[in-house]
């Protein structure tokens, strides 16, 4: 039914998800305003001001709710809405961007999945040392019941969903296309077992191909969705920047793995963490230390056993002691100029961080004979 | 002439430099207060607070300063003190732990030549990546008439020194022996041609050996003698973080390189950045940003061509563009629902960035035929 009546609010989302592009903040903000079957009915009526009003009111004239709610259960897709339980209230961050509805493909619950869940993303040419380091990663994730958000790309957006898939942990592509229509056709098999095991999703209707406007509004939706945005490896020229950029605009926090200076596709990381607020995550533990909740984990202490953290007169203390043989508490008085109280009570300092021991002939440095 | 007298503040402070080791605050402030000739007679007569007074008593009495003045000429070196127009005023900077005197080796002008300086330090055991970083970078800080002030050592040290000498660039090597004394021993033919091209100085007297602390108390003097310091390569726990700490606490701007998150020996570089105000330098304008004078260098503006920066209206412009092939203004329109101005001012901010151009047929992306 062709331009066919919309029944209600949920009707009125699909219908109007056809009739504009993703994102379009003039749209959202007057849905928030009168809602969306309002918007409908004005859109139609020609009582909308946006410039591209005649395209959308062509486009919305050829919606058939009905017929797209068919169509999704024909492909065994669902279409959530801001009112469904499965909604996940954290796109509601995006305000007048946030998606009308979206298109999932999958049985794991979206909002549940998406709780704990990070975005991993990089460049479609990644180098093996990228790829690497996100499928390492992409696995401890897994193992510490994260969720890996990602684009279904070519690079580091397959290795991050084949690593988790690999992991017996749970992802989430998120196409810029239909969820019909997956892009790049390449990843058919890949997208079709992350429907099979994770979930797929989209808020563009079926069908529709990408364009490259919707690459940068599905990558806010991959930065919304998640408590963070991870960057493995990016160009500085890339679209990879456009999700660290949603995050960081979000209030979510970005990190970037840092790589050889010599390598382009570093490029883009090491400006990240260079100009902006991005953080540099060197270790997996960096990465759940940010993600984590709070004190689940926190990055393991760098193991204290640095000359820098010594007093002057532990380090000349320690400076005395042979590096072969040891030496007596008393010739370590007179070589040191200290009392022999000071001496001893640098001494278990210094054992108790590891730099000494006491053996048969005296102190020596810890570890030699 | 044994514990003879003392003639002057200069000859004090070249007394208590046998005496006491390089960077003692307590005996810095006692001279600031009292002058160095002073600070002598109270620690012959033992009325100094510190508690190897005793010790320095000793050495004090050992010192026969115009035998260390000659001992000075005798391998070609010279003592300069704080009153002398060779002094680098930024010493000062180091307050009560500043030098009392500096032995230099060179025919170059230690202040002159430290003016425009920074440190380039690292580890020992650098990698072949890290050493290569380093020589590209000194040749370049060279041809910039940087001067590069390192310690000497195996790794990055040597590196800095060697591919800064064979730019034909100025170097100063700073030991933490005596400069007739220089450690390691198999640097002696490089550590001679940097006296012999550029300086090599110390604040430890003639013949004193390396000792553990006054390779810390050494790397304070590089940081303070530079604008900045350099960190190529580094452990996570290792003395080549000192000398970074050191600039730090002197407000002294601190840059260091990352690698591959998998090597070691870049560990310390990244935990500086990611934990401390290190400015992440991926390349050589980053650093000639920071320690260049104000509007000499800025790092060159990425060439600015990236989707993100786009209107999201001249994004669905450029996005309406065919892949392959020409479109004629007019279709842009009817595709865009943009008015025929708004397409054509897109167009021209469009092409003016570098993303498309005009041919034959209408309008195409830039670079396709």
């Amino acid at each position: 039914m062709s331009g066919g009546p919309i029944h209600d609010e949920r009707g009125a989302l699909i219908a109007l998800a056809h009739a504009i592009e993703p994102g379009d903040a003039r749209i959202g903000a007057l849905i928030d305003t009168w809602g969306a079957e309002q918007v409908c009915e004005r859109l139609r009526a020609g009582q909308i001001g946006v410039r591209e009003q005649s395209s959308m009111q062509v486009r919305l004239a050829r919606v058939d709710v009905d017929a797209a709610v068919a169509s999704a259960h024909a492909v065994g897709a669902r279409i959530i809405d801001r009112t469904d339980r499965e909604w996940p209230t954290q796109l509601d961050d995006l305000g007048a961007t946030r998606p009308l509805v979206v298109w999932a493909l999958g049985a794991a619950n979206l909002r549940l999945t998406a709780l704990r869940s990070i975005a991993v993303v990089g460049a479609r040419a990644a180098t093996a040392y990228g790829e690497a380091i996100c499928r390492d990663w992409c696995s401890e994730l897994a193992e510490h019941s994260f969720t890996v958000v990602s684009g279904g790309a070519y690079g580091i957006d397959a290795a991050a969903h084949r690593a988790t898939l690999s992991a017996g942990g749970m992802t989430i592509c998120v196409l810029a296309s239909g969820v019909d229509t997956p892009y790049p056709r390449a990843h058919d098999a890949l997208i079709a077992r992350i429907a099979d095991e994770g979930l797929v999703i989209s808020e563009s209707p079926l069908g529709q191909e990408v364009r490259r406007q919707r690459f940068l509004t599905r990558n806010r939706l991959i930065a919304a969705l998640t408590r963070a945005t991870l960057v493995v490896e990016a160009a500085v020229r890339s679209g990879t920047t456009s999700t660290a950029n949603a995050a960081m605009a979000l209030n979510r926090p970005v990190l970037a793995v840092p790589g050889p200076v010599t390598s382009v596709m570093s490029g883009g990381c090491h400006k990240l963490i260079r100009d902006t607020d991005a953080l540099l995550a060197s270790r997996i533990e960096d990465v759940l230390e940010v993600i984590g909740e709070l004190g689940e984990f926190s990055a393991p202490a760098q193991q204290r056993r640095s000359i820098d953290d010594l007093t002057p007169s532990q380090a000349r203390i320690l400076d005395a002691i042979p590096a072969r043989g040891s030496i007596g508490i008393n010739d370590l008085v007179i070589d040191s100029g200290f009392s022999a109280a000071d001496v001893s009570g640098a001494l278990a300092v210094l054992m108790l961080r590891g730099f000494t021991d006491e053996g048969p002939g005296g102190w020596r440095l810890a570890g030699r004979a």
